[in-house]
């Protein structure tokens, strides 16, 4: 009968439990679950129809709750005895009411945003398959998707050689410091073994870029020290001239440079890195070159912005995370390689309960060269199958689906910059690279009396974040040149009506902490 | 209005588009989905019954396709095209098809299983909020939920300090990781800046423990040499006579062990080191004691085993992967620690643009010694909320309904471990310790030819193991004294009526290769 399904021999009420069990915590939970998100379609729709919104949703207004009441009105309660389906009931309704609603188009808050039905639908497929992606035998369907979606997305940079891919990481932060991991084992291979002994690796990354690189450095022994920091030009781009520089020095100083890291889409400005200007140092120098593209690799899907990622086609690793601008649900991060065979040397460790090269199937699965068996090519051993829900994403809406989401983020972006550079009270903090635009309100310019501006700046920016979530919205801030400014994030769901809207909350707020 | 949902003015008609997508998406998917937990309930009554199940289900036929036939039967098209809710609708049950079934109880093949209805229901919610849980500002309730739940199984393991808790990892090899660097930091806390520069650290763990406690040394920059493995005793325990020579020569050769890890449930046998004996030793020499209860913590759940976790509560850290024994989705592994601020001084680092020290709520959410920032204790940046897909079991379960799911697990070994003993062509292999039955198929005894014996039972166990997806099992093996054997994983759910077809399946297998 092989893989015929014989469904007409399945009847639930004759089967043990689980079936419905589960059936019917499905049809329990399904309205407060689905009522998340018609609030925040009628909150949107309120919005693109001009009427205030601040008191039709409840979507941010959690953020302004601090933990100990948040504690109370949630009022877990980890005991010995079920409360079953009351109680879980009670809980979700809690927890939804006490959460954040990210499909709200106010929320613009961090570099994710709501996800979308499919990714819905793909996180529950994942929760009943409960698989274990790490090796073949288990995940035979989630482990080919895995191989042929990372390898399209390596193809789609460019990294087309035979043993090209990517492979999902839990979150950009791994796969950055996988990166580094693959990097160090590439140019001293003998670490793994021997471990370090002052040899002085020195990594390069710009001034701007994420902080998981410096903390790389630290989990992998490297050190904060062997991190030279690259200074950027105006627009937040690393500095060539001086990455060719700082590489010269340290080799100078008997350093042992050995990675270069190009950001695209930096996580403040959302600058792009020179990428191929730096693959020509990376080139000259025989260094490793990493593009940590968590948030900006998403523009390879569109046409009109791939061009800010040339030069990506020459890098050895990518970074890309789909769960920021193509809303992904969190976590879904890759790190593509040129030849995973790299991937794999740096990270294979011989565990015999778990690859067996004696398996009738290993032939199929696994030679010298390349393998199913996932695990091999990442520092985890278990591992979900985050590549499911780009695939599942990509199937249903089409790559012209994630461009369309791409393009409209950078297109806000761009709107959202136009308003703030008219606005009589707001001034642009930096010039807008992608899709954050950055910006003080009334900010003080006393260039005399640098630090007393700073701190007023700061505290105003603070004021307005912290008053938006009761209007609506939800805004974060960052360090800039003279004190912290706003920072907003656009996505594939915002709206001019939404960001007109937003630039008025701001002005109303701002005037109350001037007056 | 506050936090009042005003659901009555939420029209779904009204609103834009998503609440009717993903409420028509759901319907779409959801029959094919829960068929799949059917299928597997009429499989599991069928054993029950006494039937022969291998021609019911399909569930684990997929386990014999090499990944050509499955890459060629999914047809996964990554096009520009989209192909909508037939394209989803069909692509999903391809994988279903092409997937193990892990809800069926002929699953005993790797250390978890499937998962239960309200797992399925912890994933939904998490894709609904979609929230990234590293700074409480966007996450509210996930973030108090991962404190209080982290700070519950700390309490039950004994760790009750001011500042005891845990927090969630991407997996057991990640939250093994993340105590390593814990302990170098405490150690060595000029290392974050410096690097290592041949300090000669040594970490002691012992034979049987998990690779990613040698991997943690490879990619700290320890390196293999720095992992003192030491012998296990007949059971599988940790020697600490051993362990306390180890040190002392480690010492004597101007090394500094800083770390010792301590197995609660090795992976092939499942056997737990002797804690409190391996604490003694830690407090003699100064080191950092870590529980790797990755697989047996869970056994502090119940009151019949939770024995074996003797002394766990003098450690520093302890792992605990509740997507293992207790059936919570994959991923869901703690580190706890008896201090949460060595979690934060190792991980934490500057990010002006994440962590706001002048947000007006800063106050409450974050000083000094605690944070509801929980990024800061972990090498990540975004997270997803995974704690909440046990504290959300518990409160449905209670923690009685975890225990029961445990003692059955424990009891169905020693029921399987007896069916081994009495059966006339099957040998055990290991002692079984808690949930892994190992155990040889009329093992060669040519004890002057081990070479050859070893091969002859490998190959015969392979074989076995081969055989079984057809008859509707999956059993794992792994390397023992003469070749490898088969060990079987029980679970929560695993009946004596599934065990006794299972050793008849074997038995008829097994002598198909001898003839």
């Amino acid at each position: 009968m092989g893989l015929e399904r014989v469904l007409t021999s399945v009847s639930p009420t004759a089967s043990s439990g689980r079936y419905t069990e589960l059936s019917s915590l499905l049809e329990l939970v399904k309205g407060i679950l689905l009522d998340h998100v018609a609030e925040a379609d009628a909150s949107n729709a309120a919005r693109q129809s001009g009427q205030r919104n601040g008191a039709i949703s409840h979507s941010q207004a959690a953020a302004l709750l601090p933990p100990e009441i948040v504690s109370q009105r949630l009022s877990l309660n980890l005991t010995d005895k079920p409360q079953g389906k009351d109680g879980l009931l009670e809980l979700t309704d809690r927890i939804l009411r006490l959460s954040i609603n990210t499909w709200d188009h106010g929320f613009m808050h961090k570099l994710y945003s709501g996800t979308n039905p499919v990714g819905v639908i793909s996180e529950l497929i994942l929760a009943i398959l409960n698989t274990n992606s790490h090796v073949y035998t288990v995940s035979p369907a989630l482990s080919v998707i895995e191989k042929q979606t990372g390898r399209a997305l390596a193809n789609m940079f460019g990294l087309r050689e035979t043993y090209s891919g990517g492979i999902t990481q839990p979150g950009g932060s791994a796969s950055n410091f996988n990166s580094v991991l693959i990097a160090r084992h590439q140019a001293m291979p003998f670490i793994k073994e021997t471990g370090i002994s002052g040899q002085q690796l020195v990594m390069f990354t710009s001034v701007d870029s994420h902080y998981s690189l410096e903390k790389a450095a630290q989990m992998s022994g490297i050190g904060s020290q062997g991190v030279c920091k690259i200074p950027t030009d105006a627009e937040g781009r690393m500095s060539v001239p001086a990455l060719r520089r700082s590489i010269l020095d340290a080799s100078d100083q008997g350093k042992h440079p050995f990675y270069v890291n190009a950001t695209a889409g930096t996580t403040v400005r959302g600058a792009y890195d020179p990428i191929d200007e730096i693959a020509d140092v990376c080139q000259e120098f025989g260094l490793w070159l990493h593009v940590d593209g968590s948030l900006g690799g998403s523009a390879i899907f569109t046409r009109r912005q791939s061009w800010r990622l040339k030069g990506s086609e020459r890098a050895d690793s990518i970074t890309i995370n789909p769960h920021k601008m193509l809303s992904v649900p969190i976590s879904c991060s890759f790190l593509l390689g040129r030849d995973l065979r790299q991937f794999r040397s740096s990270n294979s460790i011989d565990a015999g309960y778990l690859f067996h090269e004696d398996a009738p199937l290993a032939a199929a699965t696994n030679d010298a060269d390349d393998t199913y068996d996932l695990a091999e090519f990442t520092p985890q051993c278990g591992r979900k199958g985050d590549a499911l829900k780009l695939a599942l994403g990509w199937v249903y809406y089409g790559r012209i689906g994630y461009e369309r989401y791409v393009d409209n983020a950078f297109d806000m972006a761009a709107y959202l910059a136009a308003l703030i550079k008219n606005h009589p009270r707001m001034e642009i903090a930096a010039v807008p690279q992608s899709v954050q635009v950055c910006f003080y309100y009334m900010p003080s310019r006393m260039t005399d009396k640098h630090d007393m501006a700073a701190k007023h700046n700061t505290a105003i920016t603070a004021y307005i974040s912290e008053g938006l979530p009761s209007k609506g919205f939800m805004v974060d801030y960052a360090p800039g040149p003279v004190g912290k400014f706003l920072r907003v994030v656009t996505n594939g769901t915002t709206t001019k009506e939404t960001l007109n809207s937003m630039v008025n909350e701001i002005d109303e707020i701002g005037q109350s902490f001037i007056k």
